[in-house]
């Protein structure tokens, strides 16, 4: 990342984005598997829900160069990480369901929705412009996996909070980055906000408001 | 905009971006209405309808920041029509079909075509980039609702004229600038003979080519 | 291209670029028609396909102006190739098949894996970085032409390599480069490699590993 990232994240801020990194390709690989996509397409899907969401967002303000390429040993882990989920599948006979990707896709929601929005922040962005590039951080490699999968973004029309939950937690990030307090506080609690609050809407089956369907 | 767009557009091209923008928009409401997407999704093709093309522009022409970046009331207009629309839809049982996107389609494409070929100009593109600069901020709006939507860019395969409106009232756009006229003049012109041109191809229901499909 | 590319690009590497562009416009034309699109729909989607893959490569570089605005009889190219294309297949009632298609790809591939990755290396990415501008250069013309066109891309399901190829000729530009080789036989044998092993994948029928379908 450039000088103003390393200024902006910490190395526990770091931390972070690479687990939401892992998480987010994990969702790739599973959705790949699912539409049995050949093994360049279970790469090409897993580096496009990872650095999707990153690369929209540093395109669009302009940041460069991008995380993945001047660290390119994340292009390494996650090309490591598809071989290895190849195969573990391929052995194992595993089953991918949607189920089981809505855990690694809550937590990558989570940080990469407050870190997305701390980023903006520290490019001295309006509360609302770095609340929107936490929620592209956080949704856009989804909503780019689901287009190169051919199908409707989920993230539009599941009628379950995602993208919401992203924006509350870009919120607390802004809130709390306002108050002062510690940056890895900061986008910690922002993270766990994001995330609880997907977690909580899966579980007791909260629903964005819909369109009478009766005509 | 940035300080060569604050040259070259005036209020009244400013005001014309503006209802563009609205145009656009509300062609995103209706579209993701008839897709049923959930709210999440009515205001992201919203946005992707109303600042797509410009945005797309901008990357390919390197202005930062982006327009809607840096005045981000825009933002929040697209936002306040996304959910004022969604609130009257559900109230009044109205229907959104096809041809309620017609005419604020038309009057977005003759508007932004227009400034965008203006903008282009202003950055001292030759004649053939700066119209393509409108027709890609005029149509690619559109182009990426219909792709989010998961369909055809209606654009490019209706068969009825669309971005050759767009490309006809950049020519004039071009052709004016050249002849020195009143810059306010030469974006109302372009605008409204590709809006014009849209709506009577409409009307009389103009044909491009087509393959010949006895096979 | 910028002062960097033309430090970059020979003569003969340029010939080859524009070899390349007409090779992927061309398969543009064939799946436009398959698709029934319309003129405009034909014209974006052979642009998309020739363009495609360097604008990305360049946008995620930030590499400016874009080859087609700086050289804009590249866009004069395409489209007069699209026009008389169009006019072929409408008098000789010519149907495109998917086989039609295989030449020009595996052309424009091995074209634009050698030219991007070159490129990149002119700009001191890492290996792994240049290797990877070359696939996306070559392929997400294509992916994108897919996608456009509402289909899962080809590059990444139908397990007959084609990524893959590209990335085999992209280490081969790599090694010769690092050797210190004369940078035309670098591209030239780049793109020679990529091109062969893509015909040669078709023609013995080489698949990727795919996913058990037993369930």
């Amino acid at each position: 990342m450039d000088v103003l990232t390393t200024q902006t994240l910490s190395g526990v801020q770091m931390g972070i984005e690479v687990a939401g990194t892992v998480a987010f390709a994990l969702s790739g690989v599973i959705e790949a598997a699912r539409k049995k996509l050949d093994a360049v397409g279970v790469c090409a899907v897993a580096s496009v829900a990872a650095f999707g969401g990153g690369t929209l967002r540093d395109v669009l303000l302009d940041r460069r160069p991008l995380f993945w390429i001047e660290h390119s040993w994340y292009l390494w882990t996650v090309l490591a990480l598809c071989l290895t989920a190849m195969f573990l599948m391929r052995a194992k006979h595993f089953k991918p369901t949607e189920k089981s990707m809505q855990w690694p896709d809550a937590l990558g929601l989570g940080l990469f929705a407050a870190s997305g929005t701390v980023i903006a922040l520290g490019m001295q962005m309006p509360a609302l412009i770095a609340v929107l590039m936490g929620v592209i951080t956080a949704t856009f490699g989804g909503v780019l996996r689901d287009m190169v999968c051919n199908q409707i973004p989920t993230a539009f029309h599941d009628h379950r909070p995602y993208a919401v939950c992203a924006f509350a937690g870009g919120w607390v990030v802004v809130a709390l980055h306002h108050l002062g307090w510690d940056p890895n506080a900061v986008v910690a609690l922002g993270a766990v906000t994001a995330t609880l609050l997907r977690l909580a809407a899966l579980q007791f089956e909260w629903r964005l408001p819909s369109w009478k369907t009766e005509d």
